[in-house]
């Protein structure tokens, strides 16, 4: 049974030294963002006051199959990465399941997610454009941290604005980004003219993602030396982010072994996209079969109850549209909802996958995730992040059907990241004091509503 | 300059299987601990009703060399193990150092800290006398997860009495002990006979680490199938952790490099003690030689300005006493100090390795701490903790020395943990409110005049 070690980790030389850009093997390709003043395609032009050039190039290529990683990123990644790939042999013995579990761990980095995988791209290019500085926004805190460790790396200034309830609920988050040398501005701020603008109709506001990304976006386009970064859904983080599944393969072929069944959780799809981007391609490309199983929440299911249409990336409606699935920009998941996974919408890639049935998306309700978790925990040692425990709920659910059927199928789930800074949601578990929450076809409808008639 | 991999990983076959106790090869050995009430050397028996039969032999033997790890504890050791010996290459640049800097990081597991290796030999010798459950303390929180994730894993009750200020300021270190399945009970409390009587005394006390610790070993003795057990300064303990110098040790030798000089930070020297051992051996058999530095922070300073006398373990004086470096068992050190490493006294194992010359001690204060640990969290990545930040500081002092003398010296130091949970003590250090603290010979006076007179 330890022929495969508990850990598998590539050697440095074993590396991958590309990205994958899996829209080179897709035969739909995701439709373009438009332009949300003339509903056109963007293109290079479009984009240049928001976004840096290189990443611009990165977001609009659907047909370069490989981008090389520059040397300096490549340094970067040796700092936290190879992450390892671990066989669950102690969640497989505690569930007495036939299935063998593997599962690619991105947590074991301060930033404590994947979501560096993409920052220190993004800041590099930054860099190289001679830039000062960039903007983002924030909610739970995972991609600002990261954001900050990257800008830091490179001597970058990096602003955050984080969501004024985050902000204030989350002290910790915004310590780490700070002692990263982030300056971090609870949103809606005085320090923009949307958030003033914001301020003054709802005083009091404890603010929104979509509001402070509108800010993020304002600070960046309105000073010289600065863009705007964003830290999933996009195509160019999708393609950072597919460093997860080429390690995750070449570990997987070092071993001869071949999964059945790959699962992640699926927000705005970056960890998701990155995981199986290169096991789609062998899909798309005949050479292999898998299943591919996306995992939302079932308080924020735009693959499994969203429409595939053109809508807003953002609440605000200034930023260009998508064509994804989506509940609509409207759409406002449950406060009560502890983990990640919020967006409205849904990566173009993926959507344009799941709309060809080269994947499935399924939905757990967030008590079972953190059933989930905390057996995994007591099992596996690490504490999972909510976000992470979706794929884990899944993975649990599989592996317990081959315990049923007999049949041992591997299993390769993603692992996202820790839960340190999401003990709050934990105490509600261990209190009892957890609550479900399901959208009725009324919330839906509210969220449909707000997509725009251009279709 | 690459040659050496950012990340030293042992192979699982790599691993060390037996603990190195360096009692064996020490001419001077450790006094023994004398009962506190007949101030005779504690015997086996007089130790059964507080510790675990095996844990007892281990504690009494200074002439076996190797114990061989059990199964079932390498086992859990290859869910976080090997843990990676690090090159410091970013660290190194940003010093323009020729030195070369290693760190041994033993932050990479849910407990944050090297204290799972002895947690979890604990718990397997608990559960292999068939006892139900175990007691202990906690204080910042770091030993009680590590031992609720050990207990966990072999299914005994796991019962920690957490000092109530922490317990109340630090909710979230005791959510991941409840959600491992620890109960987390705030000290003083009602629950024992000395916790009421310290109540009735001193109503409304925030309680400390000295009643935590009679609370536990109350609790422990009262019941039958409860032993309590202890994260730092006993000598098994220290036996547990030299799987950090065993694998630091293989690390190095398999790169063929031989460091000069080896610095950990000490509080009650667990993890400085798992570090050293396998080099102080060679050191002793004189087959190598070291310069080996303990870091201790200026407003706890046992080795540097302490006494080398016999003293209780605990400010309750209801433990055994210890020949070590100490401050007195009554010395309060200063409530404005952030990091752990607060205790008054120092391993009897460490103290006379001390005392005979084989190793040196430093103090640092606690800005310089926190400066040395943001400028490695922005060049190296990770967040270190507070405790940890004490190595950093010498090792960046002695890298700075190498920059002045033009020395390519090798400097390997232990990076016991992550700093997630310690982000109140880095937004002082953010605002610009830390303080220094330096005991004055009246505070040192009256922390000795609570040593008994036995000497």
């Amino acid at each position: 049974m330890k022929e495969i070690p508990y850990k598998i980790y590539l050697e440095e030389n074993e590396m991958p030294k590309q990205w994958y850009n899996v829209r080179a093997d897709m035969k739909n390709k995701p439709s373009p963002l438009l332009n949300p003043a003339t509903l056109k395609p963007m293109g290079f032009e479009d984009l240049r006051p928001v976004f840096c050039d290189e990443l611009i190039k990165q977001e609009l290529d659907d047909t370069t199959p490989f981008f090389d990683i520059p040397e300096e990123i490549l340094d970067f990644y040796k700092m936290y990465r190879p992450s390892p790939l671990v066989r669950a042999y102690f969640l497989e013995k505690a569930l007495d399941t036939p299935a063998k579990i593997y599962y690619k761990f991105e947590g074991n980095n301060t930033s404590g997610s994947h979501k560096l995988n993409s920052a220190i791209a993004q800041a590099y290019y930054a860099k190289k454009q001679g830039l000062k500085g960039v903007t983002t926004e924030t909610g739970a805190g995972q991609w600002g941290t990261a954001l900050s460790m990257a800008c830091s790396y490179f001597g970058l200034d990096c602003e955050v604005y984080m969501v004024k309830v985050s902000y204030e609920q989350k002290p910790f988050r915004r310590e780490v980004m700070r002692t990263y040398g982030a300056s971090v501005t609870p949103s809606p701020s005085e320090s923009t003219a949307v958030g003033r603008k914001i301020l003054k109709e709802f005083p009091g506001t404890t603010g929104s993602l979509g509001c402070a990304i509108s800010e993020a976006v304002e600070a960046a386009t309105s000073k010289v030396g600065y863009r705007y970064v964003l830290g999933s859904v996009l195509s160019q983080v999708l393609l950072h982010q597919t460093i997860i599944g080429l390690e995750t393969k070449a570990a997987l072929d070092k071993y001869q072994i071949k999964p059945d069944i790959i699962i992640g959780c699926a927000g705005g799809g970056s960890n998701l996209g990155g995981l199986i981007s290169p096991f789609m391609g062998e899909k798309i490309r005949g050479e292999a079969d898998y299943r591919i199983i996306a995992v939302e929440p079932a308080s924020c299911p735009s693959l499994t109850r969203g429409k595939y249409v053109y809508d807003f990336c953002d609440t605000g409606m200034v930023c260009p549209l998508a064509k994804m699935y989506t509940l609509g920009n409207g759409f406002i998941p449950s406060a009560n909802h502890a983990g990640g996974l919020r967006y409205h919408g849904m990566s173009s890639i993926l959507s344009q996958l799941y709309a060809d049935k080269l994947m499935e998306a399924v939905s757990v309700e967030q008590t079972q995730v953190f059933d989930a978790a905390v057996q995994f925990a007591r099992v596996e040692g690490t504490l999972p992040a909510p976000e992470s425990s979706h794929a884990i709920r899944v993975a649990i659910d599989e592996a317990l059907k081959c315990k049923e059927t007999g049949e041992e199928k591997t299993i390769v789930f993603g692992l996202t990241g820790t839960g340190y800074f999401d003990m709050l949601a934990y105490e509600k578990y261990n209190n009892g004091e957890m609550r479900d929450y399901v959208p009725t076809e009324e919330d839906l409808a509210k969220g449909f509503a707000t997509i725009p008639t251009l279709q």
